[in-house]
């Protein structure tokens, strides 16, 4: 077609609710994306199997003490900077496997990003166990979704392989923290690189939009 | 005295040649400093020891292979995005004690901000042996100053010392990394913390100056 508009940019955005970092980045991504014609798809993982393929048992934020007593103050101010609520999780990091099952399956559907935020406050914000099937239905009905319904179908064993499958894509594609970002194979590591992902998906675009048309 | 200016922010810079983040804060910390009336303490001490003390013989993007595979990558972007100069160095972590030597003894010169920029841009924009008597030397004599002489006081007993001694209150003042911004006792990890550091530096010294005056 002669008149084909530039191509939306396409951000993946690599997660998992467990992870302190990801945080800010869910809460940050709508608002950055606002102006543009930026699709965010969401790729909920697991960072503990990640981390056990490194040999870690757990974060690394608890296994390296210095870093660790480092990343908690730092989360304050960078969530001061943001204006985002902060309280640190009593429990870290916090079992999400519920709550991912229910971000996989709706990771296509129009209320996955407003369901990642209230998760995420949940952790972050609330220091609430958001493994509990309670809390997930609760944050669903919120949403005015069928939580009962969507619980269900989390927990079959076709979702639940989902999650896994992904995981493993996460592992096979380099990923090795959260949030990660892919712009096509260009990876970007941390809410620190957010804008810079985000840039690179939209000169990306804008390149795509102006060669030749097919 | 009634009428005392608002006191001077101060940040302390601690950095090793060899760590390649240190590399754009050095260059560009001068540029953000520049319209403000903030002081960088130079704190240059040796990554090694610490790393050492973690249990790691050598830098972790060499000891975890997926984010040492990312962190080249970045590193080009990042230079890319502040227009530095950027060459992969073909031996990291480079040995760097003769050069953190002669900084150490020249922290508090008027040379020092200088010497540090023409070291990094050896190590990560033209990929030299900066452990080099030669090349120091050179460094050093194409900045007007007295090179042998230098390099003498740089290797006594007394300033090999000095650096060790500086390594070790790095240590125990809890940082883990390079480079690592102080701000009083509020320490900022990374390049991409440094306009926060100086962010915070600034604000400090305003309430500081706002203050009863003594």
């Amino acid at each position: 077609m002669a008149h084909q508009p530039a191509r939306t940019a396409r951000i993946e955005f690599w997660f998992d609710f467990g992870s302190n970092y990801s945080y800010p980045a869910v809460m940050r991504i709508d608002e950055l994306v606002a102006d543009s014609d930026t699709k965010v798809v969401w790729r909920p993982f697991l960072l503990g199997p990640i981390f056990r393929s490194f040999g870690w048992e757990t974060s690394p934020f608890v296994l390296q003490k210095e870093k660790g007593a480092y990343v908690w103050r730092d989360m304050e101010r960078q969530c001061a900077k943001y204006h985002l609520p902060w309280k640190r999780p009593s429990n870290f990091p916090r079992r999400a496997i519920l709550p991912m099952r229910v971000a996989i399956l709706g990771s296509n559907e129009p209320w996955i990003s407003a369901y990642n935020k209230q998760i995420m406050l949940m952790n972050f914000a609330q220091d609430r166990d958001i493994e509990a099937p309670q809390l997930v239905g609760e944050v669903l009905q919120g949403l005015g979704l069928p939580a009962p319904e969507i619980l269900r179908a989390a927990q079959t064993d076709e979702n639940k392989l989902r999650l896994r499958e992904q995981t493993e894509t996460a592992r096979t594609r380099g990923i090795f923290g959260a949030p990660t970002f892919f712009v096509g194979e260009e990876m970007f590591w941390g809410n620190d690189r957010l804008e810079d992902a985000l840039d690179y998906a939209r000169k990306q675009s804008e390149e795509a939009g102006s060669g030749p048309k097919d």
